[in-house]
C-alpha cells in the first residue's frame, strides 16, 4: 500500500550552538530575547520564516526551541511554535506539558497565528510570552496570521494561559522587518 | 546539548488494511465514511481518541489518512486532520498542497477544533468535509473543541476552501457516543 505512515520533522542543527543550557531564563525579556535570537538566526541562515519559539520550564531552563521550517520539511504545520510543542512533548513523554504538574512557559517572537494559537489551547502551557503583535507580522513580513476568535486573550485565561505581549516588540519587529526587506513571503 | 531537535510521528499498520487505493472515492459521503470508518477502528484499538481524516486528490483516489494519535505519540498537536495534512504534503513534497494546481480535499470525521482549524487555512485544501458538529464531540465524547472566530465557516471561504457538514452525520456522532460511553477522554 502507498500510503505515507511516518512524519519526521527536524530543527537545524544551529540551534543547539545558540542555545545556552547552562544559563536560567528568568526574566520576560530573557525568554522573548532567545526567540527573537531564533527568529533572527533561522533568517540569516535564509531557509524558512521569521519565527522563534522556545519552552521554559519554571527553573528558566530551555526544555524545547522552534523555528519556523515550512520550506525545508514541505509542511505547513511546522511553525516554531508547532515544534517547540512537539519536542518539548516528546522530551518529557507527556502530551500536555503540565499534566503532571510543573509550570511552562512558550515565549514566542510574534503574535501565534490561527494555527499556534489553537496548539497553545492544547499544549499544557501556564504562560504565553509574545515578541511583536499580529499586525507587526502582517506589515512587515507580509504573512496572513489568520482569524482568531475575538477575545483570544481571554479564552486562553479560560484555560488558565496568562498572557503578556509586546516583550521586546521593537526587537521583534527588526526581525521582521528584515525578512520583509527581501520581498518573500517563504 | 541536550535540545531535542527531531520529532517523529506514525499512523498505526493498520490503516494500510483500510484503505483501498484502487478506489475512488468520488461523494461526499463516501469520503467522509472513509473518515468514520477510521475513527471507529482508532477506538477498536483503544490508543487514541475517536476521530479520522483523509485528504483526496481531485480523481477521489486518497492521498493520506489520519487518526488521532495524541495518546501514542505524546503529542498534543497529533490530531487527525494535523496527520493528514502532514503526511499528504510530505508526500507531494509541497507545503501547500493545491500550490501547483490540482484541488484537494479534507474530510473529517468531525468537526475540526481550534488548532485543525487553523491548520486548514495553511494547508493547501479546496474543500473541507465534516461529519459531525463540534457540539456533537462536547456533549458525546466530552473533548473541548476550542474557541473559533465567530463567522468561521466564512473565513475558511474567503481563503478559497469551501465547507460542507452534517455528512453522515448520524454515523459519525454513533463513534464519538461508543468513545464517550467508555468515559475516557484519551
Amino acid at each position: 500500500m502507498f500510503l505515507p505512515r511516518q512524519v519526521h520533522l527536524t530543527l537545524p542543527p544551529w540551534v543547539d550552538e545558540l542555545v545556552d543550557d547552562t544559563r536560567r531564563f528568568v526574566t520576560d525579556e530573557e525568554r522573548v530575547g532567545l526567540a527573537v535570537a531564533l527568529a533572527a538566526r533561522n533568517i540569516e541562515h535564509g531557509f524558512g520564516g521569521p519565527f522563534g519559539a522556545a519552552v521554559f520550564n519554571a527553573d528558566g531552563r530551555v526544555v524545547s526551541v522552534g523555528v519556523n521550517r515550512v520550506v525545508p520539511q514541505t509542511c505547513s504545520v511546522a511553525h516554531a511554535e508547532m515544534l517547540a510543542y512537539m519536542s518539548a512533548q516528546q522530551r518529557l513523554a507527556s502530551y500536555r506539558l503540565n499534566a503532571a504538574g510543573g509550570r511552562y512557559t512558550l515565549a514566542t517572537s510574534a503574535q501565534p497565528c490561527c494555527q499556534c494559537y489553537g496548539a497553545t489551547m492544547w499544549a499544557g502551557i501556564d504562560e504565553l510570552l509574545i515578541g511583536a503583535r499580529s499586525e507587526d507580522v502582517e506589515a512587515l513580513a507580509h504573512f496572513d496570521e489568520g482569524p482568531l476568535p475575538t477575545d483570544w486573550i481571554g479564552e486562553l485565561e479560560k484555560r488558565g494561559i496568562t498572557v503578556r505581549r509586546d516583550i521586546l516588540r521593537a526587537e521583534a519587529r527588526a526581525v521582521l522587518a528584515d525578512y520583509g526587506a527581501r520581498g518573500e513571503v517563504y
